[in-house]
């Protein structure tokens, strides 16, 4: 089997780490000229290991291997949310990249191609997945005239012209020739962490399935008006997330998570009933059956609090995915490696964070590595996975290509 | 007695309500040029009534009688909240201006003197009851050093140059000429309405007892962190907060009041467990011993909020004021004239909301009158009174400063 070099592996993520640097993670907003240097950085190097790289029109760095038999494409993604941490995206990569320089220094995958991809904006600046979506031909270009940055409302034509994008096209290649995608990442959560566990093998990513919950009550004065006759939308939407708190557990089971990130009270002020709340309730599952069973109990606990009054309370779905099933075949590829290289030390388990896997399972064989993060930690400077950790995943990522590859062959 | 105008009255109410018309209510922020514009206009049928007028360095628009003995303030506010009604400030001006008319017209009042005074700001949008605490000696120049704008943070040292109003002086007369206060309102509530009453006898003016509630968690990603291991603490404040609106009727009673008016959930974002949340938890009541008790479970429910995890909760008091008494001698005048002009359709009551009364209440025996407020609405461009309840308001009002007047003679 094609073997790793860990100071080569270790010095790539380095060197990721130095661009954009903020405290002990990074700050590289997609498009941002820290995440340009880091992209064409990255092209560089993957040119070293023999691919031919381009950036294309949506700023995937996109490295083809010369072989023009059956194709793999492995990756992630290299731009970070704001102010997060070092590893998020930038594991996958340097992974993906030392597993074609591993492999090809073993004497490489003969017809199979193994190219790799950094696709742009998994971490949602201007959309959903648009890098990964775009490369398998899911993005139409209204959607990229429409988007704006979430963070600074730049619109995506202006960051992406910025960026020296502008008028380049994307690139959509055959998809016939893909077989296989593959992709490592970090947890981002404890559930490796908490068994003592050191490999995570993806059985599927979850759906997201989120609600916009509205109350309308009566704005008045906070201090005139009589407790008896008062419509506070807060209070109500208030109540309401405390009874959903309380009904979940029941219907959610182990893995299924919920969460009010948000809630908005109108006008906001000190003085003044709240005459209007809005808050979002998101729930995610990789089990479609129990999402539905979640949102009936959403469903009947929004009724019942529109009816029991004094506010009048509503449910407006805003967005309802479809889980992605990893490949099983990816699957017993990942835990073979696992099992040699760290026995006993691997679970299966879903994603409960959405990845670039999903826009490629909805084409091709598609599966997830994860490795532990510390503290169950992401999305945060602070972000880390032990060095120990970094290494044996790669090594189980490059095996499992290796045994995808020759498979193909 | 003394008779009013009704012609006069709404004329001048009419007036007021077409500077910085807002659909049918007015938009007139403190200092505003719509605002200068209505306490110059003011200033001008204050002369015509016969008194000395001037406008000090805080805006406050005050005219003087020209009798020398006990002294009478009547007054209220001009300025307006943003886009919001035209009664609330303007009804008590026009009262004091017409019992100040009517008084002089049926001989006037001997050598008491019956000042009006419009103290600005009475709304707050630089401060608390600015312009009736300056009156009464109670403001230091440092507070208008710091004071800004609280909707477009414009220090209010700029605010009173564009007013032209830099560098005049405060005008803060001997209090020992004083002898009362009288001040007319809308009630902005609905007792007066829901009990058919059409006038409201001030007892006392409620104190204001506020509170930031914070809670600590631990900030995380909404779809990889188990719910077992979260610390959200958006989901632990609102649950507090259902917790304290179903603790709090019984330590309330029939007319203290309690609202949380606003939450913050930090970052505020969908896919973020929440890691910190505010939330400012106001109650009103005219009886410090009730206030006390509201405290206490208050601070009972913070610390068990607290000590059941799993996140950390705290309270911050941020405000805790004294209730305003209103002078017995003054209610009594007040009762008497109404119980001429509405027999049996008067009653006593607290003030729920703030008012410039409690500013001389602490110097000299003050009182109010409440007009019913349609709906119990006010701060909204809908507020309104009906014309044969403001007509007759001002009857009562005139007949009660002729009812002290005389007292003092």
């Amino acid at each position: 089997m094609p073997d790793i070099n860990p100071t080569r592996l270790m010095g790539d993520l380095n060197h990721l780490r130095s661009i954009g640097a903020f405290k002990s993670g990074v700050h590289r907003p997609t498009y941002s000229a820290d995440d340009m240097t880091a992209r064409h950085w990255f092209a560089g190097r993957m040119r070293e290991a023999g691919l031919d790289v381009m950036i294309d029109g949506i700023g995937n760095v996109i490295g083809l291997a010369a072989a023009t038999g059956p194709r793999i494409m492995t990756g992630s993604h290299l731009e970070s949310q704001n102010h997060a941490g070092w590893l998020d995206g930038p594991l996958g990569m340097v992974y993906a990249l030392e597993a074609v320089r591993a492999i090809t220094e073993a004497g490489g995958s003969g017809a199979v191609a193994i190219d790799v991809g950094a696709f742009a904006d998994e971490e949602g600046h201007f959309g959903s997945l648009v890098g990964s979506r775009s490369f398998v031909g899911d993005v139409e270009e209204a959607e990229i005239d429409v988007a704006r940055d979430m963070t600074r409302g730049t619109p995506m034509r202006d960051a992406l012209a910025a960026a020296g994008l502008a008028g380049k096209a994307r690139f959509t290649p055959d998809l016939s020739h893909y077989r296989a995608y593959l992709e490592a990442h970090i947890e981002q959560g404890d559930w490796l962490e908490a068994q003592r566990l050191s490999l995570g093998v993806v059985t599927s990513i979850v759906a997201i399935w989120q609600y916009r919950i509205v109350a309308d009550g009566v704005q008045n004065h906070a201090g005139t008006t009589r407790m008896a006759i008062r419509k506070d939308a807060g209070a109500a939407l208030m109540r309401l997330a405390t009874t959903l708190h309380d009904a979940f557990p029941a219907v959610a089971g182990e893995r299924a998570v919920w969460t009010i990130g948000r809630i908005v009270l109108e006008p906001g002020q000190v003085s003044i009933i709240p005459g209007r709340a809005e808050m979002v309730f998101q729930m995610r599952s990789d089990d479609t059956d129990r999402l539905s069973r979640m949102e009936q109990c959403l469903t009947e606990h929004v009724a019942a609090a529109d009816l029991g009054g004094p506010c009048r309370v509503r449910l407006e779905p805003m967005r309802k995915g479809v889980p992605a099933t990893m490949d099983t075949g990816i699957q017993a590829a990942f835990e073979s490696a696992a099992q040699r290289h760290a026995p006993g030390r691997h679970v299966r388990m879903p994603s409960g964070a959405i990845h670039d896997a999903q826009s490629f399972a909805r084409h091709m064989p598609s599966g997830m590595l994860f490795v532990p993060s510390i503290g169950g930690i992401s999305h945060h400077w602070t972000e880390d996975t032990s060095v120990d950790d970094i290494v044996l995943g790669a090594r189980v990522f490059t095996d499992a290509v290796a045994l995808v590859a020759a498979g193909l062959a």
